[in-house]
């Protein structure tokens, strides 16, 4: 039924649908992906070398299917002392209303590029997939990851990102509307102004590179995988329509964000991490954001989150928290893994027919 | 071979796509796109009510077919002389660059809302359609364009204004995605940070509302096509892929913007008129926006900038042009507007074969 298989054939799913690495879910979302012919994604950037270990080989206890590992890729800025200062004063508020000592010691999240500790973790996993955001890291750790036998994935954002991409090294490259939800992948410009929708984006990638393209952004059912193919794509990466599976396991208050969430809920912010991202209004984008030009650079404006985001959850509020969603987030499901995959070929059979001419 | 023939029962054209009503390119180009079998649009927003009538003639004798007369739907802004005089002081230096004087009288552009001059001007045109940009006119004024036989579409860009417009009259919507050329149709809000690319807004759309939905933004060749109707639309609206036809007569400084334009060529500027629309970045839009939290009320920022685009465009520049730009821009191509459409027929089609299973 699909009128692609380049995806398939490369990385030997029987579908041509990755569940995108996201850091919020728990890893038995990945795991079920895996387990029923997607291509389930593990988002490490934030994991220990030990806990990437351990979570591909409880993947791997449940299917022995191809699984992705995702990495970050980027070129660390420059610590900036003033402005980690500057945030932390600009914090210094809520700290006090949520009863926190602004002087106790912070923990400090892990979002480092991929590097050569990795990269001999990846030789030892031998995964089938990795896929990397913000561009890709140096030649010879990519030369190393794809001579472990993992096909490359990353993420472009612009044209010009694909045919980067492709002349660097890629195997695929995923096309990320503006629409997605969570990080934008963006490494050749800056300007989260000028991000391209995902309607726009994959047939200008798809006419301009060679290799496979994955669409993504905002694609949440039968209707947008069909929509995606028909714009050229050759696979899509499906996020925030997992979010409300089981098997993520959000929290309560981001469940109910999402599932409360107006059409224009989301909105690109940089004031969690340093970079942009897309996630529903809260109370942070709104009063410090949600594009703020002096928030710390990435990853370090996180850490002083932390304390923030973890006490008003303990009360049942999301003020705090990294909403990542992307603009379809409307169209999520209760159900099981499962079953929305099963929910998502079925839709896109019925979306194809409707093109039939008796 | 269309999967919906909801919109042209509707407004009874050959085609389910709209040639997006335009303020900038020539009349002729709707005249072509009815005579060929699509919904021309007039922009009739800057026009006089008797060269609404003089091109509603026009357009009559080179065609019977059904055309679209469309007008703004604003409720003014109440004019604000010190951001008017500010607006005036901080163009000023590119007055004296080009040697203008800022003293001269300006000529006054017509963006007036539709009103009961206009309203009696369509009961004398009568045409097949009318749509409006930025909601609806005042019931009484609905009322009587929907008397004199005018079928009533509008733009929405959330699934709330599309629920209002719905409610309030309107026989179809149109589902404007982030992605569109030229003044985003908003008119509950006022965010431009919020605004839903076409991936994700037309499905959310087509769940909300029974009327007919039309896609529209970054559609500019047959898969486009075909994505729109799979993700639930029963017709389409195309802008900036008909600026390249002979008949749009561009101005050449944009027509050579639009042909070398990178991908990520354009934004959302408030600078021209006041409200946010989408246009190829340009040194008046990096200098004075994107967006200005000081730019005079809709339409009031426009009247200084027509000497300094005059000037501009005598010397070759796009300086001061509101390059008014969907973000496909890259996919419009130089030919007749019968040839376009027919090609993007065929690619349609071509589209919809990929998807039949032998």
């Amino acid at each position: 039924m699909w009128p692609s298989t380049r995806f398939t054939d490369l990385v030997g799913t029987d579908l041509p649908l990755i569940q995108a690495p996201m850091i919020g879910p728990k890893p038995a979302l990945a795991r079920q992906a895996s387990a029923v012919g997607a291509l389930g994604s593990l988002g490490c950037a934030s994991m220990t070398p030990d806990q990437v270990r351990a979570e591909a080989a409880a993947l791997r206890e449940v299917t022995d299917r191809p699984f992705n590992l995702n990495f970050f890729a980027h070129v660390p800025d420059p610590e900036d002392p003033a402005r980690a200062a500057d945030w932390k004063a600009r914090l210094a508020p809520y700290y006090a209303e949520l009863g926190l000592d602004p002087a106790a010691p912070i923990a400090v999240t892990n979002r480092a590029p991929f590097d050569a500790v990795m990269c001999a973790v990846v030789e030892e996993v031998r995964p089938r997939v990795v896929s990397f955001h913000f561009g890709l890291p140096p030649a010879p750790l990519l030369a190393r990851v794809k001579a472990a036998g993992a096909v490359v994935l990353a993420s472009a954002t612009t044209v010009e990102e694909a045919l980067w991409l492709e002349a660097n090294g890629a195997d695929a490259v995923i096309a990320q509307g503006a629409e997605a939800g969570g990080h934008r992948g963006i490494f050749l410009g800056d300007d989260p102004a000028r991000q391209i929708g995902t309607f726009a984006l994959v047939p200008q990638i798809a006419d301009a590179v060679n290799v496979p393209v994955i669409a993504a952004g905002a694609i949440a059912d039968g209707r947008g995988i069909a929509a995606a193919f028909a714009l050229g794509a050759d696979a899509v990466q499906i996020g925030t329509a997992f979010l409300l599976t089981p098997e993520a396991g959000l929290s309560a208050p981001y469940r109910a964000a999402l599932a409360s969430a107006p059409s224009d809920a989301t909105a690109l912010t940089n004031v969690f991490t340093g970079r942009p991202a897309r996630g529903i209004l809260n109370r942070l984008m709104r009063e410090q954001g949600p594009l703020s030009p002096t928030v710390p650079p990435f990853p370090t404006a996180a850490p002083p989150l932390g304390p923030l985001k973890a006490a008003a959850e303990a009360q049942g509020s999301g003020d705090f928290t990294a909403l990542w969603s992307g603009q379809a987030g409307r169209l999520a499901r209760e159900m099981p893994v499962a079953d929305l995959v099963a929910r998502l070929v079925a839709e896109t059979q019925a979306t194809i027919s409707r093109f039939r001419t008796p």
